[in-house]
């Protein structure tokens, strides 16, 4: 596949790129915070934050007063980038040590949610950051719908970038006695801490003691 | 503290800012990856990158042909985020729900490093990813040298933001059956994975057996 835009096409190493909507998908659906850049008086900004994905499109969610949300309000361009740390790269040289990653990055300007489909999308910025909590939770207050702003983003102007596998060394180095390999990583569950003034009487659900974050799911 | 510059001044939640030298270095000690955004022909980009801490100054690095670095060369203005996630914290009502992390923004132009200084800070970025392997590989050749371009940003225009602790709930919803409490995330090192073409009898030296991402070193 091509790139959906010339600002979307990887220019230096290209070969790692991927415009395949099952793999940006997959990438988009195994973290929950991404980082968003945009531009403020011909300066950049970047933002981390929360986000979903849903069907074709991510969402974004925030304070209604918050810059970013205000910028993408007025109908403001934004690039949004997910990274996936896989692990460590280990090669023969220092030149080829790396990291194994997935990353997308999508360009958009964002569509405000409105009604329902805006208290839906809060709802499942809950679900995502902690599958089984929203039946638990109360629903959310007019007050609390009224200060939170939603915004969807298309995904279709849209790259992954991707490097997996072993370090590709030199020739020359490959009869090194140096170890070469590859160190996963991924993000481990500690044990749950209560809070303070939890209710007595109340202990941890099993949906909680299950948790997992997104790319263990 | 004040915040060093109008841009770094945290707007929305003025609570969470830390403008501070000594939280600001920890935070940026505790991870390897950060996302730079800059303004090209107007529009924002954004690029996962590798960084490293030395003094008071962060450095970046990468192919030199790479758009990022040569909008630094150029003296171009970039701003970087380090973002840890430390745990989703889980509240009593959707609303309340949020994540623990640590934060840092930084804003500032970069500048080239040359010479023995430049050859110095490749070094330091391989005993950064991999603490333990430069003394094992081989030195850099002219060529891979003069393929990677390092720059320099001075961490001075900068803002940590941080949340921490358990959720902080309304009053009314203290006594709902509902557990409250944080779920820690932390980066987990999975088994090593030696290389296809690993040569015979090297075996995995302690230093990578014990191998741990910055947060947890």
């Amino acid at each position: 596949m091509s790139a959906p835009s010339e600002r979307a096409r990887l220019r230096r190493n290209a070969r790692r790129a991927v415009y395949e909507a099952d793999v940006i998908r997959d990438i988009l659906d195994r973290e929950m915070v991404c980082h968003v850049a945009y531009v403020a008086d011909g300066e950049p900004r970047i933002v981390p934050t929360l986000y979903i994905r849903q069907g074709d499109r991510v969402y974004l969610h925030g304070n209604r007063q918050s810059a970013l949300l205000r910028h993408m309000e007025a109908g403001g361009l934004v690039t949004m980038s997910v990274m996936l740390v896989d692990g460590v790269v280990v090669a023969r040289s220092g030149f080829h040590c790396s990291m194994n990653y997935r990353s997308v990055t999508l360009y958009g300007r964002g569509q405000v949610v409105h009604g329902e489909a805006h208290r839906q999308v809060l709802d499942a910025f809950v679900e995502a950051l902690v599958p089984g909590h929203l039946a638990q939770v109360r629903q959310p207050t007019a007050q609390e719908l009224e200060a939170t702003t939603a915004v969807a983003l298309a995904i279709d102007e849209c790259v992954a970038k991707v490097r997996t596998g072993g370090p590709v060394d030199d020739a020359g180095d490959l009869q090194a006695d140096v170890w070469a390999g590859v160190l996963p990583l991924s993000r481990q569950v500690g044990e749950p801490q209560p809070a303070a003034d939890l209710k007595e009487g109340v202990s941890l659900p099993e949906y909680l003691a299950a948790f997992r974050y997104p790319d263990a799911r």
